[in-house]
């Protein structure tokens, strides 16, 4: 028997192993997310040690304007940018001087948006990673759970990739979310009961003989479909000019994308890539839907669960896998997490449009809101470079702003009609 | 008195003038659109007499990863990546062998994906050059007419450059595309009446001292505007490796995108940027609104006005304004001008998601459909090198699929109802 980490029977690059979060047990490459010993979370164990600093910056630097770029330290093969795949990241680092001024804002602040990936989501960051595992391991099928962004997403990646897609989402969505779902042509099962239902359904059909070949990419390729979430971290890094921003605001749904942000950060320290420095990460969560942030306040360790009701449905997952970790990542690196109501979420999202022409989904409305939330509170050091997350898409939350955002007046097509409005320069 | 071209009073960079593109009449840079002598369109006379090719070629490659880094090409100052603006462009060219494969495409098949952009349309390019002019000139508050995309990202550019924006709609729009303009904050103006009597109010607006210092994007800005489409020329190329496509397929509504494409290609050839061989440009229209591609099948030079009736609403300009031009490009360029009804587009909408995982706005299901009934007809050579432009979001214009665009089908959450429906692996 050989041991798990000299042996991997997939090449997904820099990936050496599965290693879990809690007890450090560690397995070969494969389609697991549980560990056997004590059913923590395995994450991804990488082989950085050969990598030279200079060398490295260099190939990154050289790389294609997408998240390949960062190939070295993803698992994926050393190839992956020739396979065909939707190729996402690289979006925009606004700087968003406007912004700035309106929240008091000194120290440079920055809006990392998402919205520009293929989707219009960072949830392409994610998948795209999972189908590269999807590929390694032999399945032919991608699938997921999901209420909204994580669909489109799986649907464009497996139509690109040529694979069979299958997604399953609560039969009641709104149609908008249906259609964006359905266009790929995938196959869109509507599941009879909320999404806790269609989540266990899924977990049922992974130890079925029906999920044979079939890599759920939010479940059985969950430590690899994560990863793709370092990616905010290398970006944001590298278009800073290789610098550390001192506080980031990044939204908690599960809390998986906060904590490889943390790792990513952590990653590009280890490898010289930016100076060591300290860093702040700060959490962000509607209302509606705050058991991290409740838990920060009362200075738990533990999460207990919530049932959402808010307008960022995104951010909706009431029992977040990763909430204890964030809360780790919050109060070790000096940040903090915090919550925004409904209205503050509108309220944000139009003084986002309104400062940078950027239009957030309801969770960018979430990130920017807490941020003057949290600089109201004197947590977020507006002297310092902060980078406030927007991780999708205006266009898919359109109801949100619906109700009070429409025309300035009404005239007649006449220059008089123009003027009685008040119209004039 | 000193002659137009020495004493440009503005600094955008390599534009030296005005010059009409029926007599040639030169006038210095400035806010206006039509020749004094002839009443022609103007557009901006470049000088490019001082690059050197090589140095040329580096400086684009290593400048940012948008529009600007055009700059030496585009009529804008140096240093214009500085400045507040939305920064388009650089956006995907997809490598699809899928379609290419569906479609019998042997030589290479290529989307270039404008819904990449920051407003995901390709009006980002345009109206980002229009701000740089409306700067240039002093304006302070962009404007334009519009039923769609071009007020979102005159909003955005406007609220990003901290200009006032104030946009003309028909009043009776659908309230999405309502609010979609609406969010960033500016003044949107509904307009009693159709959209040729929004444009008729503001032809007037401009002469009138209640528009002073007003910059109508796609009017008094246009020749600074159309440039915008340029960009699109420059990025096919760099991006196939400083080559020239043997096809393309641009769609038509002013017919402008697609004779600036044309220069724009013209302009790599003479700066040697690109090697000086044939190319075919193919003007994509729909069926509901086809003046130019009735023109061009009756063998005709001018195009007769249509009452446009599709949903492709993006391309329906009745009276296209450069008909006669894209006529001529068709023609000279060994090209064709071709239309698709309605579920001809639905059909390609879906095709190119399906296949590429790209959800294209209307415009987008034309050009893909005209390519298909292109090779169909024999007009387009399969075994050449082809790219298709996608200039929009299949988010703008879900209505178009929504009708039969859906679930798969619907299940309780188990694996007997799983089983019975027939889903399994």
């Amino acid at each position: 028997m050989t041991s798990p980490d000299s042996a991997p029977s997939v090449d997904l690059g820099p990936a050496a192993a599965l290693s879990c979060r809690e007890c450090g047990h560690r397995v070969p490459l494969g389609p697991v997310f549980a560990c056997e010993e004590c059913f923590g979370p395995l994450e991804i164990a990488y082989d950085f040690s050969a990598y030279d600093t200079e060398e490295l910056r260099k190939r990154i630097e050289a790389g294609p304007a997408n998240i390949w770029r960062y190939a070295p330290l993803l698992p994926v093969p050393a190839d992956v940018a020739d396979k065909p795949n939707i190729n996402p990241g690289w979006t925009k680092l606004v700087q968003a001087d406007n912004l700035a001024r309106e929240l008091g804002v000194t120290g440079g602040l920055y809006v990392k948006d998402d919205s520009g990936n293929p989707t219009h989501s960072f949830k392409d960051r994610v998948v795209a990673q999972a189908l590269e595992a999807a590929r390694a391991f032999g399945f032919t099928t991608l699938s997921c759970s999901s209420t909204g962004n994580l669909a489109g997403a799986v649907g464009a990646a497996a139509a690109r990739a040529g694979l069979r897609s299958c997604v399953f989402i609560p039969h009641d969505l709104e149609q908008g979310k249906v259609v964006m779902a359905a266009v790929y042509g995938g196959e869109l099962v509507g599941i009879e009961g909320n999404y806790d239902d269609v989540n266990r359904f899924c977990s049922e059909l992974i130890g079925d003989p029906a999920g044979e070949g079939w890599g759920f990419v939010n479940v059985n390729l969950r430590p690899y479909y994560a990863e793709g979430s370092k990616t905010l971290a290398y970006e944001i890094c590298e278009q800073l000019g290789w610098r550390l921003p001192d506080q980031l605001v990044v939204p908690i749904a599960s809390g998986s994308q906060l904590t490889k942000i943390d790792k990513g950060l952590k990653e590009l320290i280890e490898l010289g890539l930016v100076e060591d420095r300290p860093y702040k990460i700060f959490g962000a969560q509607a209302e509606g839907c705050s058991p991290v942030s409740v838990a920060y306040k009362a200075g738990h360790d533990v999460v207990r669960p919530q049932k959402p009701d808010t307008i960022a449905k995104s951010l909706a997952i009431g029992n977040p896998a990763d909430g204890p970790y964030v809360l780790d990542i919050a109060r070790r690196t000096g940040g903090a997490v915090e919550d925004v109501n409904d209205e503050q979420i509108v309220d944000a999202i139009k003084l986002l449009a309104r400062t940078e022409g950027i239009f957030a989904e309801t969770a960018g409305g979430v990130t920017v809101g807490v941020t003057r939330k949290l600089i109201e509170n004197g947590l977020l050091d507006p002297s310092l470079t902060t980078v406030v997350l927007n991780t999708g898409d205006g266009l898919k939350t359109l109801d949100a702003v619906a109700s009070d955002t429409g025309l300035t007046a009404t005239i007649r097509p006449s220059l008089d009609s123009f003027r009685e409005a008040g119209l004039g320069s």
